[in-house]
């Protein structure tokens, strides 16, 4: 396995594989692989330059050296949904040979990359792990929409089947990474530190949740409270929100998973899911009081992505609080004019209104839920106006 | 009420008051008071300089501003103790003036200020606040043992019961202390900004201990997890450990009270506490493990202090550990030279053993319950040596 000189692929272009190829392009040769053809006309159309892009595996055979950064999302009963991460390692195991180092960025529970990677890329090539081909895990760190902390410049920690194999992952993520490489003792630890990051997160917005309840029941502000208290050296400043996306309110069941599977019960991390969840029926129920249960009353929602300023609606609560509140007989428009439109009707069935279709004067009441940088530009100043934040 | 040539009094001289005492007598007129006789003949022997100190209430009266800074416990039922809050609110209530301004920097319960202690001392004196005396809250943030962040260099959070109470609060306090000030909107945002930095350290610190159960299951370190985790911008380093003391495993018991008093539930707050308290009896049984149960083993316990390089003992989470061995038949020492040993034997009716008795070869195993420095020059190089960092 040579260090130089190397041609790597990228499975999976997302938000994750994307910034990914584009730095090794840089470098490498450099392939990208997504089994959407409408994903890589979407790369093609908005990235400039030349591109090397395939939805087969028979065009990365050539290559030595594959990073996987497919998403690990959860299905409907909340259990880990590995069948993209499975796929794509029954279709590597029939592509690598001698030398190829297979590195892991998907987010999973600590155990997978060893006991299901590994024992599917092993079965199907017929070669044996640390003597024919190697395997690494190195987690994605990407905040969708983030411009501060990116992929270049975020540290990076890294974990390999053999310190022959992190070795050359940390010369080639050092080639195109910035920030600080930490290697972990192993794979498994990579795991964790990982789901350890995203649990964290969510349980505490769980509690800026929880305290936002209390503090409205005091009538007090929860934003000068936590303005307040971020004034402590230690203090974590979080705010309370819908929990939606792909990582935060998807990776605790990953690991309640497996600690179901080890027999112990992490009762933490799970009230910290449900308190997370309760606040959608909660923010409904908020809006219901607002005009007063009465059915037939007309609501704009504003913001339907999960998080402000990215066209993203994957795992986004607010479809289901529009749900909630149809079914108590309002009337919902949606309008966000950054959303992916494509993936809201095809997701959610909900047509979002354009802008020449709102007329806010017909509105009962006004809610924004999403704080778009371009809702600020829209006039707004009405008394039927509410925002999340008073909702939560 | 004048802003200069006050006379200032602090009132409970222990880890807040004595550093507010310290602090205030530089620059003004000021008589610190304790109802512990015992505690006052503490300070005289251990800090130097001409120092105004009373047991009496009586030789307060000429004073304007009080700073009250008694701690706030919990009874045997983990309900709120506000006794001595309540005492001293009676006895100031006839000792005030007209132009009294007192000042609160004991955790309590948001709504505690103003519906207990104001109502005792307008009740006890007679005087209307606002009218004829003022009210200030600014919560402490001692953290006790830490060099780094001490009263003077410490951020704080003050409110008042009106603007002009507020002002003076500002001129008085920025007198003393270099960082920032942050005027809150009303007592009850300060009395919440406290509540939620302690009641935050609780739920992430049950988290360490959730995730450490965790990985503990996994065979990886948690240690090492949380470290490679903090390499995350946004990630909170905390590790897990005994929960004790007199703020973080006390506080959240204000807050659920409260919050019960207004009909809400706080289920992360209370999961936190018990994932916490649970953590106790995990380590004695971890200990009896690695005696393999065996009635008549002799442990030895190296530290019995709340946190390291501290005598304070308040509400440590060893002795409780200590009594579960004893009950199962251990024969148990506890060595620490830091620790308060009239506390400890008072409180937990441990005697704690001197130097000269250990024989470290009479123990089955030692178990370092606490990083005191001075433990590091025992040579300690055992093979039945343990730490509590491993057993949790």
């Amino acid at each position: 396995m040579e260090n130089k000189c190397k041609k790597i692929c990228i499975i999976g272009l997302g938000y994750v594989g994307l910034p990914l190829y584009e730095l090794f392009s840089k470098h490498y040769d450099c392939i990208g692989l997504d089994i959407s053809q409408r994903r890589l006309n979407e790369i093609i159309s908005e990235i400039e330059g030349p591109k090397c892009l395939t939805t087969s595996y028979h065009d990365i055979k050539t290559c030595d050296t594959y990073i996987v950064a497919v998403s690990t999302p959860i299905n409907k009963k909340n259990e880990p949904d590995l069948s993209g991460l499975i796929d794509i390692c029954r279709n590597l195991s029939s592509v690598i040979n001698t030398g190829s180092l297979i590195i892991f960025e998907s987010t999973v529970a600590p155990g997978t990359t060893d006991e299901i990677c590994v024992h599917l890329l092993e079965e199907g090539s017929g070669l044996k792990l640390n003597t024919d081909f190697y395997v690494a895990y190195s987690p994605e760190r990407v905040n969708i929409g983030d411009s501060v902390h990116t992929t270049k410049n975020t540290p990076k920690i890294i974990s390999a089947s053999c310190l022959h194999a992190l070795d050359i992952v940390e010369t080639l993520y050092s080639s195109v990474i910035d920030a600080p490489l930490i290697r972990a003792s192993s794979i498994k630890v990579a795991e964790a530190t990982k789901m350890y990051e995203n649990v964290q997160r969510d349980v505490l917005i769980a509690l800026a949740n929880e305290f936002a309840n209390f503090c409205s029941k005091e009538n007090i502000d929860i934003e000068e409270v936590t303005n307040c208290a971020a004034t402590k050296w230690n203090f974590a400043k979080v705010y309370p929100g819908l929990v939606g996306g792909h990582c935060i309110s998807v990776d605790p069941y990953y690991i309640i998973d497996r600690a179901s599977q080890l027999s112990i019960t992490l009762p933490l991390i799970k009230t910290a899911r449900e308190v997370n969840e309760y606040k959608i029926t909660s923010v409904a129920n908020r809006i219901l009081q607002l005009v007063n249960n009465k059915r037939g009353c007309r609501v704009l929602i504003l913001g339907i992505t999960y998080k402000p300023n990215i066209p993203d609606c994957r795992n986004s609560k607010i479809p289901i609080v529009t749900s909630i509140l149809k079914y108590n007989g309002l009337t919902i428009d949606v309008y966000d004019p950054i959303a992916d439109k494509e993936f809201v009707e095809r997701e959610y069935k909900i047509e979002l209104v354009s802008d020449h279709e709102i007329m806010l004067d017909a509105y009962d009441i006004i809610v924004q839920m999403v704080n778009h940088t371009v809702f600020e530009d829209i006039n707004l100043n009405q008394t039927r106006m509410y925002y999340l934040k008073d909702l939560l």
